[in-house]
């Protein structure tokens, strides 16, 4: 009987699948593939796109290593939520518009291999506490600012699942319950004023509201094409308007995440995403602000992190989450 | 040697002092006493008062029932916060005007029993948890509205402390970052809507902006003299101004539990403090707006309770803490 040495990691997005393998132990994953997701064919295409492609990445670690199959410990597989972890069931998923796909059981049987299921956010923060930004931590609150706003809650290097595997929704916290309405039903979420469409949103509600910028500039006057990273890119170029729209962002993730220091306690707050790549733009106004906000002794014991595994935090989180469950510890 | 029955509980406040034995396996405290802190009298004062006051506990549980004084297995304390779990050091508290005080040490060697420190709304969580309303659950946050909105949080039968002792702070959670100052220094805290004097405020506010309610009358006109009861009083009496600011209470701690509820998905929030006395003219309309808020999946999950243990619950919670500790589980 061989040792095992690695487990698959499955990070199925909106747009992109990231697969890969693991090593057990942590460390570079091997033989990683991203596919496109293409979601609206279903989940029967998906899953044997998907299968395909980690028997590709066995296969190519196999052959590169010499190791057997009995290597390959399992797989962990992560995916957009609401989803039910006991039965691995993808509940109802506006990402993907599914409904009640059994995805871990679909997968597993098409690969071979024992498999677990969590929503992707989670195993983007448990991927970032394993191998990334927290490493070595105890208690890690990951957000990622992308589409939308995802969360996820290690403490005691334990994920938060909660009682119907609803926790860390960290992106529809309100902190304005009179604010933006939110695509959730709620009022003043940080998803309404921080994910990137919103961000494209309120630069494009001042520009009509008179506000000057370059940002008509980049995108030929057609103001719809602004997004989040044109905010970005006018900030670089030294635009005020632009400069105006990222600091009030980070002051309103200023904000929530001063919440979560006073309700969490945690060691380190790690974000993900595009909007990250603002740098100082966005993590020193963000920084001044939860200083301003959060109780002195639960913010000085909190760092606000990068991500350090962009495109991959959730594929190796999955994995960590496999090896979570099966083994009892990371 | 005899086996331990009881745990000594000491609930700290501001104001009183509780102390009783509570039966190690749960259920009906002994020899409950209650005295005045007068903190203004420093440290060592109210260390041998209580240290008094637990010996005489002690005494009669003992006579009444014949058991030896190694009935008793120790002693839990709450105090007010912020403080050093590890040491047993009450850092800094405004609420008794301490600064680095020992109380665990003091105590432990005062009545000769080993003790163990928390804060008081983790204590008083941890009892709803352990023996209250949150009976048998996985998960509870407790929200007391008092002089203050203090917090707690078990999940997964632990409660959270925290990198720093300072998780829980749910009062301090914004749900307007640009509204009410909060005496924390923050913007738009629950604490700022919602605790006693601040629902008062609020109500006092209003009529000083010409709202015509009956509470001018219940206190002769003296507006100063307006509290959360005196509010409450009106609503029962029928005030259509002082049910508008009642209501108005309960959409704010709504749209603050819904962000919980998104957080933490737990199975119970159990609300204790002297509000709760409004009864269904809170948590009626709390719990709509709880329903208009948050997650389905999450808020489906989750009752919303009031607390079972009023004035008993941090003395409970403080003797289910010291089991915990010293014996792993309660």
């Amino acid at each position: 009987m061989s040792e095992p040495r690695w487990i698959v990691g499955v990070d199925l997005g909106g747009t992109n699948v990231v697969v890969g393998l693991v090593p057990i132990e942590g460390g570079e994953p091997r033989s990683v593939r991203q596919l496109l997701t293409l979601a609206e064919r279903g989940p029967e295409d998906i899953v044997n796109r998907v299968a395909a492609a980690v028997q590709e990445a066995i296969d190519d670690t196999l052959s590169e290593t010499g190791a057997p199959r009995e290597s390959v410990a399992g797989m962990g597989i992560g995916s957009p939520g609401p989803l039910d972890r006991a039965s691995g069931v993808v509940l109802n998923t506006p990402n993907l518009g599914w409904v009640d796909v059994p995805l871990r059981g679909l997968l597993s049987s098409a690969v071979g291999l024992e498999a677990t299921l969590d929503n992707d956010a989670n195993c983007a923060t448990f991927g970032e506490w394993w191998q990334g930004a927290g490493r070595g931590l105890s208690s890690v609150v990951g957000i990622t600012l992308g589409t939308g706003i995802g969360g996820g809650i290690v403490l005691d290097g334990e994920l938060v699942h909660g009682a119907s595997d609803a926790a860390g929704e960290i992106g529809h916290m309100s902190i304005d319950f009179t604010g933006r309405r939110c695509k959730c039903g709620n009022y003043g979420c940080l998803e309404a004023y921080c994910s990137g469409p919103n961000i494209a949103a309120r630069a494009r509600e001042g520009i009509e509201s008179g506000a000057e910028s370059l940002l008509a500039d980049l995108v030929d006057g057609d103001l719809d094409q602004i997004t989040a990273a044109t905010v970005y890119e006018a900030v670089v170029l030294g635009d005020t308007y632009a400069n105006e729209v990222m600091t009030e962002t980070a002051k309103i993730l200023g904000a929530g995440i001063a919440n979560i220091i006073n309700v969490l306690n945690p060691e380190a707050v790690v974000i993900a995403g595009g909007v990250t790549r603002a740098g100082p733009h966005l993590f020193v106004p963000l920084g001044a602000e939860v200083r301003r906000r959060a109780f002195r002794s639960a913010e000085r014991a909190c760092r606000i992190l990068p991500a350090e595994l962009p495109e991959m935090a959730g594929m190796v989180g999955a994995a960590g989450i496999f090896k979570k469950v099966v083994y009892g510890t990371v």
